[in-house]
């Protein structure tokens, strides 16, 4: 197909596909002629994930082109294109002082210990965990972490469901899309459900108050 | 104290505060000259919650001073304030066809239908949630929804752990600046421990398998 049919395939406008293709994010079409190109569903395919990762994601233009050179890359692993879907994470900037690194490490040290996950002390998310923690402490909001092990243990139970997900996937192609795609939209399921999962907990337990006396408390 | 006290104090830089002021995210000081102000205890809490709001959630400065108002506004409820809180999410750009948001308000309604879930079809989340099932299926990774169950599963845990967390707060400031706090700062805490967790579940899954030959694996 031209250029046009791409644009309306993929519903991303010509100028915007002629950017991506400045900035590296799609590979040139077919010449055909010295100023028209041939494109195929590969290319439809390609631009809809970068679309996705830029506007769904919020990852930067910089981190888009890893995702999709990890993609590219032949024989890349499973556990090594998780490892570059997490680089492309908004990273918490982390400007610790010695006494606050110390304490979230251990309140890390310990959750890991608890759930039996072997923890990478130097890796960029043990820093990001590390930066969160602190970041509560800072606005003086700690007692989050009160639920800390709750959350791991949610965190295990979807990261769980992801992997399985994604192992059916088939080519190493699609598990490593998918692998990206996956962790970076759903972050944003799990967060838009977290909010309404909070608007249903909180309307039970605060704006119901007695419908009558109340057998039972229904909430949890 | 003074301006540089402040600035000291928080962290913050004097032009950074300045400009908070300006977009009405600080109140300002008590004047105690025509041209000097002296700023108290709030004014450095302001500040610092102002940066984490702007820094770890991403939220606009539109959204932070919406974020306040509800803070300061006398009398408002928790419910209330978590609505408030989820408007400032970066919300998922929805210009979806007829079809496509059938097909995913019929997976919504099924999975609210499932956990009890009171369903608001005109509520901006319900509409965040369709976009994100959109954007999954634009991109051809539908399969993300066989765990949605899942998902909201653990959404409803860590929303239950959250809203028990924020009740005990005590005053009404503190329970909505922890509504707000927490469930943006949540939202990383949870997406950093996810990641981490299919760190894990990726390498006990498709690291493992020969853990003889190679002495350690360091990189990642």
């Amino acid at each position: 197909m031209r250029m046009a049919e791409l644009s309306r395939e993929s519903g991303v406008a010509v100028a915007t596909i002629k950017y991506y293709q400045r900035e590296g994010l799609l590979p040139p079409g077919e010449l055909t002629s010295p100023n028209q190109a041939r494109y195929g569903a590969a290319h439809v395919r390609r631009l809809k994930l970068v679309r996705a990762l830029l506007e769904i994601g919020g990852l930067s233009i910089a981190a888009v082109r890893e995702v999709l050179a990890a993609i590219d890359e032949p024989g890349v692993s499973t556990h090594d294109v998780l490892g570059v879907a997490q680089h492309g994470l908004p990273a918490v900037r982390a400007d610790l002082g010695d006494e606050d690194r110390a304490w979230a490490m251990k309140r890390v040290e310990a959750m890991a210990a608890g759930r039996g996950w072997e923890l990478h002390p130097e890796s960029p998310l043990t820093d990001s965990l590390v930066g969160v923690l602190c970041a509560l402490r800072d606005v003086g909001h700690e007692w989050v972490l009160d639920a800390l092990d709750r959350y791991a243990e949610a965190a295990d139970q979807v990261a769980g469901a992801d992997i399985d997900a994604v192992a059916r996937l088939g080519s190493t192609e699609a598990i490593v899309e998918g692998a990206v795609v996956g962790t970076v939209l759903g972050d944003a399921l799990l967060a838009t459900l977290r909010r309404l999962a909070h608007a249903e907990v909180s309307r039970r337990r605060f704006q119901n108050p007695p419908p009558v006396p109340r057998q039972e408390d229904s909430g949890r």
